[in-house]
């Protein structure tokens, strides 16, 4: 099997885990939050991986999972309380966990993120040379930060009303913003774009990229809509203007996603982030983009709120 | 005058200006706000100076200093929608403040820290050589936080009821916490504590820092109590076990973060963080323990509510 057919098959392949683990609520919704752990968790080994220096510094590694996990937990606790407030379909061990991963409705991400800072500056002390000291706590941090945080605000997104929708739009603007650029730049690439990180793209690629991802996020919209209405569920209430808006911004955030990951590698030193998955080298490679633009998505209808639209 | 002298006149100039922005409600609580932002920009200069490798690699300075305000006045933000709920007491400008980053009650400051990430990957890929990538963005990421959300929280414990108790008692702990180790070590110093970081302390120096964190706690309790009941002021509800307890926490804390500080300078290679404070070298040196201090107790505070207790 080529490199292309492994590539789509284990594409198509991990679409349909995740598509049945956003399908059926089992315990709490605990399928989508182990989906969510198992990228974070697998990109956060990755990250350390590449970042480790050996003798010049690398990351806490078991702290950092530690860490991580505590504020997927904070992530989960706050989706538990969007999707069912009075806890009416949920376990004791559910009401515990709101209770002290959201107690009285704090964001604990922040806290727990320099109580990570703090930890790992104690076993840094404690535990290794001095030499490094600055290059390992702050990539034990930023690689927490990136990954987990990352991938955190995807639960968030899926518990809004029409959550799905953006679940699904914010997946799909990478992906069509990469097929876009590679077809375009195989086609009509002239000129080079001159990134050093990535010296084969081309302008004529990003703008493909970029007019793919309008096309798809406009087509996604109507279909959405029509089956929406046929379903009687929630509609998102974005209009042609504002979506194709989206698709142009988060084309670019999420080439920015791309880019950052192979300056990522390329500073190591190391071709793919791992051998993981078939055809597409580790999670990092494969999700690289979508670290970046969930929470970006995020934050665009957290602040699309303050401007008078309800948050469906 | 010697280091010493200098130290002392300093360190009660600092204090004074302190006691002074805390003591008047002018336009918002602005120098409260002012305060904490001297403390975190100035912090933030220092630590990209320290982080500085050259062609190695060091942080983006503008675009951190940016997002350090935007993180600043999301906490501002906060800070004034707990201190006056209705906004009765504020102006046009301060309410469209809270509306734009404290909207419904969302807290910014993870969205915040992930647009940082992206904007200096874009910086990174746009405008960097490769080697250093990771260093450079990593040192981007956790120098803002290290200094902003640092002194953050010391904003939002202000806004609590007994929230100059709290404000007092965190920073009191790492002042007690040094003296004592400084003259415990050199009266009753015999075993060195063999951290490579700071090779001439001695395990009597930390002792009694912790020994000095519980007794001043204490009598600082002891004190404010009486005084605070004379004045009609909301009592902290705090018992002499609990507050000898979070001494001992806050004490270990607080060398964490004053060892932290030391270890990132051996590993720059230089004495002092800067010429800022005369006696005292630069920001990062006098508030190293309290980036932690702050953040850490506020996160205690946050968690004992779950136990029942009632934030005051």
């Amino acid at each position: 099997m080529n490199e292309t057919a492994k590539r789509i098959v284990s594409g198509v392949g991990i679409g349909a885990v995740v598509i049945f683990a956003l399908s059926y609520d089992v315990y709490g919704w605990i399928f989508p939050f182990c989906l969510v752990a198992v990228f974070a968790l697998l990109g956060l080994y990755e990250f350390q991986v590449l970042t480790d220096r050996g003798l010049d510094g690398s990351a806490f590694r078991k702290t950092a999972f530690v860490f991580s996990v505590l504020i997927l937990l904070a992530f989960y606790a706050r989706f538990l309380t969007i999707k069912d407030p009075e806890a009416l379909h949920q376990s004791e061990l559910h009401v515990l966990l709101r209770t002290w991963f959201y107690p009285a409705a704090t964001n604990l991400v922040p806290l727990l993120m320099i109580a990570l800072l703090v930890a790992s500056s104690a076993l840094q002390i404690l535990s290794r040379p001095l030499d490094g000291a600055i290059y390992s706590i702050s990539v034990t941090v930023s690689g927490v930060f990136y990954t987990t945080i990352g991938v955190g605000y995807a639960l968030l997104l899926y518990a809004l009303p029409a959550g799905l929708f953006y679940l699904i739009l914010f997946a799909l603007i990478p992906i069509s913003s990469d097929t876009g650029a590679y077809f375009a730049g195989r086609w009509f690439g002239r000129h080079n774009a001159g990134l050093k990180v990535s010296p084969r793209k081309t302008w004529e690629g990003y703008i493909g990229g970029v007019v793919l991802s309008v096309l798809v996020v406009n087509g996604f919209l109507y279909g959405w809509t029509e089956y929406a209405r046929s379903q009687d569920w929630p509609l998102p209430n974005i209009a042609m203007l504002e979506i194709s808006l989206l698709g142009v911004i988060m084309s670019f955030v999420s080439v920015i996603g791309d880019l950052a990951e192979s300056a990522f590698k390329r500073d190591a030193k190391i071709k793919d982030s791992a051998q993981t998955i078939p055809g597409h080298g580790g999670i990092l490679d494969l999700a690289d983009a979508l670290f970046f633009a969930f929470p970006v998505g995020y934050f665009y209808l957290v602040l699309r709120q303050v401007a008078g639209f309800t948050l469906v």
